[in-house]
């Protein structure tokens, strides 16, 4: 067990814990008690029928989701809905490397996890602590849209909209080498000490290293020659670095960020249709929002354009925001209320 | 002295050096014998009105001018022009840390080096070795685009004709961090030593992360996802990396990419004008082409077409490539018969 403020209710918010069990992974590992971290909004009602899922996203948590999304005058409102986010399996929150009490898959010997083993996951929660067979919505951005494209995939029948934000149902080429040059950053650093590092401290120059690529990549050109940063109340591009980007990524545990890595990099929907693409999206009969982000560096708008061709009655809703794929942390003044709108006429179809 | 096989007529093709004296660097730093590496195609005429200069880019050299965009049947045809592509300070086969005979500028001691240094070292070259006061064109890609710019800005009255693929007057923040986190693969490599390794080969697995971030920056998200490498005779993704990137970049000098990053990272020609780069642009008086290539992810269109609508005359040519900025390697069909016609044409102004 590493210790790690970053992965407790304090930081994040609470959540509540629960297993589901024994889940044996589509890549052929085992966690014999497979417990979910997750956190709720909002009542179900007795129907069952108001019931969103929230995924979680690379590095991210249920915390972003309530502090940013989650609330009155949202078009997640708890007054309508009962809104449930899921910790991916292996974030930190969830059963994780540097959680678990079973030490044969703690640490460097965690098993592979595929974005399929967090759908089923999650599903198998759903039903078996709150009843819910059928969702109002699942909404996830960045890894949360590649869950949104597995959950609609994979349950059809159990999903009636869903929103993809800001990722594809099928991770693309140059995504996986980024994934890769992030991975590198960590497994670079003498101190991971090939995942058996005694804290995230350990690794604190690796995950720096990883800060800067998501400098690189996580914002946009345009967000960098702006200066949008002065909207976050910094006064110099180092601080996006040193007072933001840093101090984040390096309370991070590495090997919660490569865990997830190795997910992201191989999500595709097409695992359930022998490679065939078009026809795993052609399943879908959610009403679906396709919402890349204008300015995504890694899911560009037209890879998100493409799969949403390919979903019979999807709509391509494009976020407009300079930040791009970090726009997500909802940093620019005019992004929320464009999720919101979107989201609000999504739940009114 | 660094021996490295990467940095030879050999590898590189034939060249000549010679010394332009003692350079003063805009950084306060002193090369007391700047000398540079250079290569020549053609004649130059009796009124010296037919040269063409060519200056280099990031780990480049003039090797891959004169195997891809010299000879007969280009626009620089060696038969009507002139051509000298001379290396850039530090890149390696100029005087640089791994090669300079003097002991207080070797290795980690190699003094900082801007865009403007070159650009003044290379006007004493042409002058004192060819008497050549006038260029017919500057041409120049990347780093070798900034050096283009440099001269139009500085030195207005020398040169008629400028063409900058694929680079920027003023380097942008987002380039910038770009470039620190090609630093950071190599600094981080514990055999990097501060400088002060003894083979290049000690920083091998710095140098291979870096080809991994040029494989994430350098093409485009559509080139890998058309599989564009298939025309490079390779076979899967992991073979740009293995068998093209990796080697390339693994056969470099970790000081040399160090010190010309440095030099990128700065390049601007408002130091010219107390930071206004629209004044400095405005000096230009070369007809000159503005040729940003369509799918380059570091130096995007809209940042080159930016500083185009400033530069009095000139045009904005938009060279189509899905490669993006490592088009400059001429790896794309299409990709050389844009650049010649672009080239014919402004050399007939």
């Amino acid at each position: 067990m590493i210790e790690n403020d970053f992965y407790t209710a304090q930081t994040q918010g609470p959540y509540e814990t629960a297993s589901i069990g024994r889940l044996d992974l589509e890549d052929g590992g085992v966690i014999d008690d497979c417990w979910l971290a997750y956190a709720t909004a909002g009542h179900l009602n007795e129907d069952k029928t108001n019931a969103i899922l929230i995924p979680t996203w690379y590095s991210g948590t249920h915390g972003t989701w309530f502090q940013q999304y989650i609330g009155p005058g949202h078009a997640l409102d708890p007054a309508e809905y009962f809104i449930i986010c899921v910790n991916q399996i292996g974030n930190g929150m969830s059963v994780s490397p540097r959680n678990t009490a079973d030490d044969s898959i703690a640490m460097s010997s965690f098993p592979k996890v595929r974005i399929g083993d967090d759908v089923v996951a999650q599903q198998r929660l759903l039903h078996q602590k709150f009843g819910i067979e059928e969702l109002f919505a699942v909404v996830g951005g960045s890894m949360g849209a590649q869950q949104t494209y597995e959950w609609i995939v994979r349950f059809p029948d159990r999903v009636h909209r869903a929103a993809a934000i800001a990722g594809t149902a099928q991770n693309t080429p140059h995504d996986f080498l980024f994934t890769q040059t992030l991975n590198e950053a960590i497994e670079s650093d003498p101190g991971y000490a090939g995942g058996e590092y005694t804290s995230h401290t350990d690794v604190s120059e690796g995950l720096r290293r990883q800060s800067h690529l998501w400098a690189v990549m996580g914002f946009s050109t345009e967000w960098w020659k702006k200066e949008a940063w002065r909207g976050l109340g910094l006064d110099a591009p180092d601080a996006v670095l040193a007072d933001f980007l840093d101090p984040l990524f390096m309370s991070m545990d590495p090997n919660t960020l490569l865990n997830n890595a190795w997910k992201w990099q191989r999500g595709d929907v097409s695992r359930h249709t022998g490679g065939d693409l078009a026809a795993a999206l052609g399943r879908v009969t959610a009403t679906t929002f396709v919402m890349p982000v204008s300015e995504d560096l890694f899911f560009p708008v037209r890879d998100c354009a493409a799969e949403q061709e390919l979903i019979p009655g999807s709509e391509l809703r494009v976020i407009d925001d300079d930040a791009g794929h970090l726009g997500l942390f909802n940093i620019s003044p005019d992004y929320m209320s464009q999720i919101d709108a979107n989201l609000t006429d999504l739940f009114s179809r």
